[in-house]
């Protein structure tokens, strides 16, 4: 049942955490390609499953169930549909790769893992990076772990909560000038505190981060995902894209 | 491996003809929902494939090779996936419902002819409705077999050559105000014709649909499909938004 066209690797995307930052990965691809006719696009099979349980329940509150299981299955699925690599537009997803990477044979594109070495280039060790991303993603290290490897702080906002609801209500109906002005005021303080740059860490956020004015380099998690999903492809990016 | 969750009925989306009419329509489905959080959005399982064959190519200049056997091995593999019902944005390639239809064992929501049906609506036989798509769903007749039904007759722009380029232009580079003119002159002159109402019956032109002035009502296919989808789904849609 595998595609014979052959022109472009397939991308799986694990999705619909939530809907609209998934829909916003898509479009980033679609913008980054250059593309004569339909077949110079990239095939994608998107497993679109907004009922994949709460991360933030799951890690934070201790109350939901496991998200983990399920992203296993969608893997599986987008596997035996033909993808050749899988991507996730959802940082926090990421606690839970080990899982998916053991149920497949085929390689995740790791978001956060990607956005860590790239914004690791130029820095020395002993640098503070600043994050924008849920708290769970603080709680077990995510961005933390990725850092450390190459000697790099971490530093995040001091209140959760703010950053929690802001997250949770551009998951319900969208972004607002509340949330912009919310993240540049905690990249100001970040930078205050010592972040040489700062990493947006949760897909809800580059839904705002072209809007973000900021005293120090924002480095978007979702873009490095697409020029990833862009190279492993095969697919030609615009001229004027930079691809590392 | 089929989710169970089974709070929604889930989608298999036929897509990819082009990748930005299937954004298009997963963005109208998203807008259409109403939501709480990310799990009252409507799971879907999309296989963008821009390398399906021309359905232009195939069925107008005879020279491209048959998209049927891939239509019909994408809705396959979207069915295995767990898809209870399928969609396709693009209405060219409902001329291969039928092959698509006998490889799987669930439904297709067929977009041109669920829009005849609605567009029908309050109309008297010998009535004419304009159609707003390529050429190839004027020669294979489409629209105007569904449309007999009801005894209404169909009116295409005079100037094929201008429709088709418009709808590569779109493919290759997105919408520009040339193809808004051009849709606004066409449905101004089937209007002059005797058209009571038009139909938008090519997704790249609902790219642009609600753009276009137009003496008549304009029926854009893609808003009929998005508004079957919420409806198969059983997700509530959006207090403001009509589902007929």
């Amino acid at each position: 049942m595998r595609e014979t066209s052959g022109k472009f690797r397939k991308i799986g995307i694990l999705g619909g955490m939530g809907v609209e930052a998934t829909l916003e990965l898509m479009k980033r691809v679609h913008a980054t390609t250059a593309a004569e006719d339909d077949q110079d696009y990239i095939p994608m099979f998107v497993d679109m499953n907004p009922q994949v349980p709460s991360r933030i329940a799951h890690l934070i509150e201790k109350t939901g169930p496991d998200p983990g299981p399920v992203l296993a299955d969608m893997a599986i699925r987008l596997e035996q549909a033909g993808a050749e690599v899988l991507a996730m537009p959802c940082n926090t997803a990421h606690l839970y790769a080990s899982e998916i990477e053991a149920s497949v044979g085929i390689a995740l594109l790791n978001m956060p893992k990607l956005a860590c070495s790239e914004v690791a280039q130029g820095m020395t060790r002993g640098a503070i990076v600043g994050i924008l991303a849920s708290p769970a993603t603080d709680i077990t290290g995510l961005f933390g772990n990725f850092l450390s490897e190459f000697g790099i702080a971490t530093a995040y906002p001091e209140n959760e909560a703010d950053i929690l609801a802001s997250i949770r209500r551009i998951k319900k109906s969208g972004p607002s000038d509340a949330d912009i002005a919310l993240l540049e005021r905690e990249a100001k303080a970040l930078a205050q505190l010592g972040a040489e740059k700062v990493i947006i860490g949760c897909s809800e956020f580059s839904l705002i981060s072209k809007d973000i004015q900021s005293p120090v380099l924002v480095l978007d998690t979702l873009d490095v995902l697409v020029r990833a999903i862009v190279t492993f492809s095969g697919a030609r990016a615009k001229a004027d894209i930079r691809i590392p």
